[in-house]
């Protein structure tokens, strides 16, 4: 039935205009289908922006809805533009972001038109001329130090769009020609329609599918971390050419994650930010620690950091001979394979809020690793081998040697953030049983986990 | 004169009002004072941020004497309102987040009401049962539409601000009670309006003290490198502890400013955004490539997390035995501060939109003396040292091996964007001479540069 792009324009190079335009039906439809399959393909893939556009226009036709009924305050015609207006602004893709700006739109207009109010009326009393030099002057003033204000970092975050309402508010009743009893009763109407618009906005958007800036903050952080965990469990396989050569660069992208936490550091800004607006929802309090997150967010940035270094070494593994690698495998590949799992550990226990101590024994192992690397090296295993060799293989056993002590600092910013939140012991959630190997100093111990709760994983 | 903050407190617990009194116009005066010395200080710190405040109250200030003088084009009261609102949403820093938003502000204003108007007049035909039901279904779709379109980046980036007007306007046009004649004749004013305001606001962020995006994109991709030269050139002093001990932890706070590269990523993609909506301004024609000055910020990037991750090595130094460090000192000395010479010069190259061979060369010098480091290795030097001290030094002298590739990845994207944006060859700037310096294997030559334009480091 579709007909593909190549058939269209033969159909339309026909010498039969008439055949032509018997195809157009068939065209448009195939063009409608092709556009529903888009769409289709789109909200599966973007569901929740799917979801943001719907209640965009569901907000709106309220709005017009209202506006058709015309209840009592929509006296003066021109006002269903301010609640318009406001709807379109406020309403944001987060609760954070549309709470905030809404709380902001409303003081701001507020406190702006008060301001403009009492300076209007100062105006006034010098008579037209006197008027005609003040608002001027008022406006001048009022408008930079407000822009001034703007730029400082504490306002700017939480209070940038209420600024510019303000400037904005203040200006239009400081320029109004209406006398100051109209003047009042229409700054009344006008707050009471925004106050409106900003409810619609902030109901459509927490009745309808919310999203929460601090879940997603929560989402992300865990998931950043899962994103290093990933690449420490494929790096030893990776590193020490043991990796199944048949994979496909796709099986690999994997590997590649972690490179999207190295600029993750203003999304996360960001979305504390708005979380600190967003009441108590699922399972965060209204109260909850959203600092600590940015806490945890460096100190999983400083060991993407370290990962970015290590992956540089990937590019030339096969360059280093085996038996320098071999030396030090071993270790190396506990060290990676305890660090991948004290994160995937840590990620789950952030995701899922419980306090484990799971997390600090894989680091506990991790250490014993890397002591047990130490004592390899100091029976000098590499004797008589070319140091060229040598310091790029010695340069990952270093690099890994630091990671440990990354994967330990991002465990400290958990368990804070754990006795914060108040986070719940996860006795129950696993069964873990220390099983020493047998290895050349013993010292190493293998920590299996029994998971009794699959359900968390899904 | 000035009353400090306790004595102001012991004033007013006096048990003598009158003297409280008395005392006031002194501490309203030292008030002022402090005030005044707080903006002159700010003043100062940050001259462009004051002159956009001083903007923005000009920009108001010529609303409002228009309005005053109300020539024709006011005809309409309310439509001061909209050149109001559009100098306070517009007026951005940069000219180019002012041109951005005033041609979105205009281009989106014309196309929704051109769209509205013809909705509207649809949903007229179908009496006015219909209308009701047709407006909410219009609203519904196109701002569920254009909504969607939001999400997508390639849209985003330049007409994000377009979009949301896009829906504003259409929502408006579609609700407004006026009859087509006068809504065309309303449209057509509030049109005129936009346009005046977004005249305005780009006039006077252009005519007074301009703000660049694309010069201080310029500026930044060139500080980076800078800063990241600087740590080069510090690092071997500090790593090989030769360092001064006297020097204070202030003084080494140079050795630390790369780390602000590290999340330079977004701001940097921010300003070539901007940039692009600018025209020709200082040395800079319309077309400029832009885009390439993100490669060059994204390879200035690879060598910053490199950085970061020699830094920590820098940390335990001390605890490594001088005598493994001091065999490959010279190599490594060489090595970071041919980097840092390369970083300074692709800086200043960057700058002054100069291309110079002396980047090249100082690499080249960097890739001898990494041969010379590797031939020293050949040599075997650490015979009989331990590993676990071998490993750090190892790790640095690797990843310092490693950080010539970056060097020289930054050049070649310097070297593209001096061909895409032709520099001019800077044969005069500079007069390079090859020194070769008695060294073990004679493969080391150093260049001395000679400057004859002292005033280029200004």
């Amino acid at each position: 039935m579709a007909l593909s792009g190549p058939e269209n324009t033969r159909n339309c190079s026909c010498p039969n205009t008439l055949q032509c335009l018997r195809a157009l039906p068939e065209k448009l439809w195939s063009k409608l289908v092709e556009v529903t399959k888009i769409a289709k393909k789109f909200g599966q893939d973007h569901p929740r922006r799917l979801i943001h556009s719907f209640k965009v226009g569901v907000a709106l036709v309220m709005i017009s809805t209202l506006h058709h009924f015309r209840p009592s305050f929509y006296a003066f015609g021109d006002n269903i533009m301010w609640a318009v207006l406001t709807v379109v602004v406020v309403l944001e893709f987060s609760v954070g972001a549309t709470l905030g700006k809404g709380l902001n739109r409303m003081l701001a207009t507020f406190l702006a038109g008060a301001l403009g109010v009492g300076t209007h009326c100062l105006a006034n009393l010098s008579g037209h001329k006197g008027e005609a030099v003040l608002t001027p002057i008022f406006i001048f003033l009022i408008a930079g130090t407000v822009t001034l204000m703007r730029f400082s970092p504490r306002f700017k975050v939480r209070y940038d769009y209420g600024m510019i309402i303000f400037i904005l508010t203040f200006c239009l009743v400081s320029l109004s020609d209406e006398k100051e009893s109209e003047m009042l009763e229409i700054a009344h109407e006008r707050l009471l329609t925004i106050i409106i618009g900003s409810c619609i906005a902030v109901m459509v958007c927490i009745c309808i599918c919310p999203v929460w800036a601090g879940e997603d903050l929560h989402n992300e952080i865990a998931g950043n971390m899962e994103k290093l965990a990933n690449f420490f469990e494929g790096f030893s396989d990776e590193y020490f050419n043991n990796s199944d050569t048949t994979q496909t660069v796709q099986d690999k992208s994997f590997m590649h994650r972690y490179k999207s936490v190295l600029s993750s550091k203003s999304s996360e800004e960001t979305m504390a930010v708005l979380a600190r607006w967003e009441p108590c929802h699922g399972k965060f309090k209204f109260h909850h620690p959203w600092k600590q997150y940015l806490k945890i967010g460096n100190q999983t940035r400083v060991c993407a950091y370290k990962i970015e270094a290590l992956s540089s070494y990937l590019l030339h593994s096969k360059q280093n001979p085996h038996e320098v690698q071999s030396m030090i495998q071993e270790s190396c590949t506990i060290i990676s394979s305890e660090c991948g799992k004290t994160l995937k550990e840590s990620s789950l226990g952030v995701r899922h809020m419980t306090k484990s101590s799971m997390p600090n024994q894989h680091v506990a192992n991790a250490k014993n690793a890397v002591e047990s690397l130490k004592s390899v090296l100091r029976t000098n295993p590499w004797e008589g081998a070319d140091y060229v060799d040598i310091i790029a293989v010695a340069a990952v056993a270093s690099l890994l040697i630091d990671v440990v002590d990354c994967t330990e600092k991002i465990c400290e910013a958990i368990e804070e953030l754990a006795s914060l939140a108040r986070f719940v012991p996860s006795q129950l959630l696993h069964q873990g049983t220390v099983q020493p190997i047998s290895k050349r100093d013993d010292s190493i111990h293998v920590i299996t986990i029994d998971e009794i709760t699959p359900r968390l994983y899904e």
